[in-house]
């Protein structure tokens, strides 16, 4: 048994109508720097008052920052900081999905470090210095799928560089997260697909990758059972808060502790790769498009059946006779007709065919460290062509 | 789907080989206070010097404290606290089984509040006072048992009331744990088996407890699967440091996050209660008395069958035509068989047949707020009865 180290100190305060403890709870300050998309989502559903009056009962003074973009931008994070810098902001909060919570936790850095965001990336063009320290972050979820609500990572977008990195530091978990399903009832259908895939992307990666341990798999394994059998039924309905909580905790807790424990491996990087070229292309989707081909490649080289084998089943598949590590693709390829993401074309999100030779590049520039097998670069390019219409 | 907080903020750091990781992680502090029992075992075994070596290495001071008791009672603690407090430490390091550990935690909780240890006691006698902070705490672990390491729970004797209570707060939860299968080679076969009973029945209890949730069943499952499978691989062999290693994950792990997310019930009380009055009563002997007879009644009755089924299946067992629940009887038996553990007399710890009713009666003044069904005073003298001989 491999050896291991875990730390997720993270509060999480998870379920149905666990929104209002918002308002007794012991939060890390006093000023928060509420961070919010610039659609004003949260604002049109009532979401962000209903947050700011529940700060109130806990006597927190609340400064706006209104103006977290799709794919949050460097620049956005500088913003973020300067604001909370020039407001005495102590801690911040991220209300809504990955770009609102990864934008707080990117900022809380530069409250506490040095230098420009770009200094503490670990890959592509990133200063890879250390981070010391960050503010503290409060997370509310309006989303399931990243599972930034319960981990260390924040993905970020350099807007000269194109690059799309991740940043991993012990610094920025949140101290508290409030997961509440209830929130989630309006994502609307696609959304909630793009990012039900991309939770089970998260445990699939996370499973496979090389650095996993046994402490790793029960999550993955739980959140892939959890995902395959009711995102279907909350695609049906998405008003079904059973399916919306099984969904949640799947995606939000199960997944954020697994990305805690272990790491997403080259699909992501892929995927990343095609956003940061086309901040357009949704981050679930991005992963969708590839996700077939992808594992037909890998489970047809004779990578880390026995692992496939085990996901098969716990998608509840069966064995297929002869072909060890099908049951898998028979389950993923289920759950993408089921859901009608089967064959989502690339070209819709902006995606040229004459890029796929750069998108490959960044790919394996970046490299694929925790990739239990050798991909080369003319495997990406041959996944990308496969699927590209 | 149940609602719930989930917080475990300690660092864990698990594997064979992973003490030497003391001489270079971060520590809380610059000054600690060592504590290991009176029987120095610590000292023989070599680990003492090794953990005070890696210590220097590590730039920290330390004063010994070698007078830790079984059963750690009230007094022990309060002699822990005066001599860090006259020594001015400021963090705590718990080396060895559950009675270092949890003097350890107990006293650092005496080190950040005022009064009596039992003013904090939040059941019998307890003055039921809110903690308010601790000193850190870090723990380094050489047996399999209690889940202390990774929880927030100690338990300490009352030696004036005879009351052994549980203390559970945030506050003690370790800052760092490390976690080293190596340490465990050389417990001796009875304790093993002590203790690895006790590490089931904290799986066994927590799942079925009435607050438990989905988190915690994941955490509970993984090591009811474990500890059966291995526990008679090592009790064969000692020295299997992959059967050490699994048993160790198990109850030290896993064991820890569920009694974080949930918490032990009626069994544990009835044998804490044994335990106050014969302090001699090893905890996991005086829990593996009475758990055929106590389960058995329960299933009798009818109660939680779903959850005793799904327990069976991970212990390995199949479903008992008609007779729902019982698998999980059946393999409880065959490991207690399997290991020599079944039939193990009340009397040779020096229970009297007539403490019977004392032992039940001291049971529901603490209460068993955490079952999911109710047992009379009646129901169990009954259990102490058909089990005492």
């Amino acid at each position: 048994m491999k050896s291991f180290q875990s730390y997720i100190p993270t509060r999480i305060i998870f379920g149905t109508g666990t929104l209002k403890e918002l308002g007794q709870i012991k939060l890390p300050g006093k000023r928060a720097l509420l961070c919010v998309t610039d659609d004003r989502l949260m604002e049109t559903l009532g979401i962000q008052q209903k947050v700011i009056d529940l700060l109130k009962v806990n006597h927190i003074e609340v400064v706006m920052f209104d103006s977290v973009t799709q794919n949050p931008t460097r620049k956005g994070v500088v913003e973020a900081a300067l604001t909370a810098k020039e407001n005495k902001c102590d801690f911040f909060i991220g209300l809504g999905g990955g770009s609102s919570i990864d934008t707080a936790k990117a900022a809380s850095i530069m409250m506490a470090n040095e230098g420009d965001l770009w200094d503490y990336a670990q890959a592509g063009t990133g200063g890879r210095k250390e981070v010391r320290g960050a503010f503290p972050v409060v997370t509310i979820t309006t989303t399931a799928g990243t599972g930034t609500e319960c981990d260390p990572w924040c993905v970020i977008t350099n807007e000269d560089t194109k690059e799309k990195l991740d940043f991993g530091t012990d610094a920025v978990f949140p101290v508290v997260s409030i997961i509440d399903p209830e929130l989630m009832l309006t994502l609307p259908p696609v959304l909630t697909l793009y990012q039900g895939f991309d939770a089970l992307f998260h445990a699939i990666e996370c499973y496979i990758a090389n650095c996993s341990v046994d402490f790793t798999n029960i999550y993955c394994i739980e959140a892939i059972t959890r995902i395959v059998k009711w995102l279907p039924i909350v695609h049906e309905d998405g008003l079904d808060i059973e399916a919306r909580t099984n969904i949640s905790y799947a995606a939000n807790v199960l997944c954020g502790y697994a990305q805690s424990l272990s790491a997403t491996i080259s699909p992501h990087i892929i995927g990343q790769c095609m956003s940061g070229l086309y901040p357009e292309f949704v981050h679930g989707a991005s992963l969708i498009v590839t996700a077939e081909e992808y594992y037909k490649m890998v489970i047809e080289k004779g990578y880390i059946l026995d692992k496939f084998e085990a996901m098969g089943e716990a998608m509840g598949e069966t064995f297929v006779e002869g072909k060890k590590g099908y049951s898998f693709l028979v389950g993923l390829v289920k759950l993408l007709d089921k859901t009608g993401m089967r064959n989502l074309p690339m070209s819709q999100f902006g995606v040229k065919k004459n890029d796929i030779e750069q998108i490959a590049q960044n790919s394996m520039t970046i490299g694929f460290d925790f990739d239990p097998y050798t991909l080369t670069k003319d495997d990406i390019i041959s996944i990308l062509e496969k699927t590209y219409y």
